[in-house]
């Protein structure tokens, strides 16, 4: 029989879990596994909330193992590393985004691109190599491979680092992967959630001009004067879309909601991109011709890889990127999630582990 | 009051046109341009029968003009040339394919993509820049500027030229634009019609390992024998399928009857390429998901430009490229036609112009 979570690692550990698909969260002991010769273990200082964990608590989408530690935007400082550590010392600012395993030998470790490994292994909700299930950073420890270990930049503050391990990667990678880095390109963004201000933020950081896509008329003010944003357009607004047709050479399309991609295949030039990285519920739908006819493309992209994560944070500490973010207590995670269900955060809610989680008797 | 076809210009001119909606196809008086100082005038010699002439006589995209005089798959020997014509001379085997106009001075224009200009004009069936219709090549002569002229290599039979003017540019531009041209990668062709033959022999060309994808079991023979495909699938066996999943950096769509992407989609590798160069009639759907997970793209692709036409038809002579052709004689075509609806045809029909294009008193 195996052990509790509690007792299947030497290292006691606590955070806050959800112990069934209420999606309510609450105290939590555990147990992280002794630090092993490869790997980084981290005092938790903040935590990022991603959308996902939202899904995740509740399982919708119908993976979910509990009872479970949500949380993949983890920021700490590094308290012991394995004897074959090269890269970390004690005292390190480091952080965890969303994986924290793979195969490190198929074609996709090989380049880089961890993150489409089939045997990536999620920071938190998964089976871990050694079969027990992987807890994330709503917790006051961390341990995790070297490999999936990021180092934060000195400038970089660590509660705005956190949400860059998930979001801030999401929008990085696809706006490199899809040639729309050069400067003076004219990217556009759709929705303006965590995902969205972000890749506003790294468009403009990469040089180009960038337009706000969104359902919502009153984003205008908010894309333009605080995100400075070049552009803004009202999906809805047949005769705004119309007159701004075939200017854009990609599109970050955020959205999970789902939304009719017509429009936004007509906003762009000839030889444009359309990159999806949300997932709505229901599959697109889209007519081959202006396919054709533009040459244009239509790709998907899924987080990063922990090289380009690095360079990430590293372009996002040198360029003064850092997302927008509403730090709050560990015992506020559930008034957050449900405001994060209706949109009422801008951008990101961070969780001050380090200053908030308070050990459960 | 506008002068009719046969009195509009001074050079006397005759082939065979639908006059109506009705798709058949008769004698035709009509004239062509005084040679114009940039322009390169030619005998037909051989005119291939594309599919979209079948849709463009019956109207079945409601843009046609009649009496319409089709064929863009146009190759003969010159007959006289402008005084401003620098690559071209009396005697010369040339060719004409989609296109006979283009702005020359949009973005697209200036990177050799005529084909997605927006003032391309195509070969017949539009209004060309002096206001008259454009009439193609099922006709004894043919004009045009020398822009839109390519050059015959001479080891590269006349006739088999003919479907490479739009067949065999419609499927190497896409190979080469999404880097599927690289030896050693695994590319699928879906549908094995005119267009699906040739990215057959284009791919293995380039060094492509190939997999035909077909709805037809009975088309395996002919796939793997005649073309020489290394392997064979049929795209409604799941099994088959799903024992090939994740094996092609790319496929070449090159159907125009509605079909499900998902199967295409899965047959990717990460990475991996959906290239469609057929119109079906109804959009097309795909869950958003698989895209994301795997970093795969579905884009488009629409003939090709000038030069790279001329690379094209330069890149089959050398390595002994020819489409799969049936020659016929101009009053064969209307059964032709009827043959080509029924995808009776291995692959490409190619009319004897110059032998069989009699004069009508």
């Amino acid at each position: 029989m195996s052990k509790s979570p509690e007792e299947e690692h030497p290292n006691k550990a606590f955070g806050w879990a959800s112990k069934d698909s209420s999606g309510v969260l609450s105290p939590f002991k555990f147990s992280r596994r002794a630090t092993g010769e490869k790997d980084v273990a981290f005092k938790v200082l903040f935590c990022g909330v991603c959308h996902s964990d939202l899904h995740m608590i509740k399982n919708e989408w119908g993976n979910s193992i509990f009872p479970m530690v949500p949380g993949h935007e983890i920021v700490g400082e590094v308290t012991e590393v394995g004897k074959k550590v090269q890269k970390f010392k004690v005292g390190d600012k480091v952080g965890v985004g969303c994986m924290v395993g793979s195969c490190h030998s198929c074609d996709s470790c090989s380049n880089n691109l961890e993150n489409y490994c089939p045997k990536m292994i999620l920071t938190y909700g998964a089976k871990y190599t050694d079969g027990t299930v992987t807890y994330g950073g709503y917790a006051n420890t961390m341990v995790a491979e070297e490999h999936f270990i990021v180092r934060i930049p000195d400038n970089m503050p660590l509660d705005a680092a956190a949400p860059l391990l998930c979001a801030g990667i999401t929008v990085y990678s696809p706006l490199r992967y899809y040639g729309l880095d050069k400067p003076g390109l004219h990217v556009g963004v759709v929705g303006l959630g965590g995902l969205g201000h972000m890749a506003v933020k790294f468009a403009k950081g990469m040089g180009a001009k960038v337009t706000v896509i969104s359902t919502s008329p009153n984003k205008k003010k908010e894309a333009l004067e605080n995100l400075k944003a070049d552009s803004f357009l009202v999906s809805k607004d047949q005769d705004q879309i119309q007159a701004a047709a075939g200017t854009l050479d990609g599109i970050i399309d955020t959205v999970s909601a789902n939304h009719p991609l017509m429009p936004l295949i007509g906003l762009l030039k000839t030889h444009g991109k359309l990159v999806l990285i949300g997932v709505p519920e229901k599959p697109h739908e889209f007519p081959a011709f202006p396919l054709l006819a533009g040459r244009k493309m239509i790709g998907g992209s899924m987080i990063g890889g922990l090289k380009e994560t690095q360079e990430m944070i590293d372009f996002a500490a040198k360029n003064g990127i850092k997302p927008n973010i509403e730090v709050i207590a560990m015992d506020y995670v559930n008034t957050a999630m449900e405001r994060l269900l209706k949109a009422d955060v801008k951008y990101r809610f961070v969780i001050d582990i380090g200053n908030t989680l308070k050990a459960t008797s």
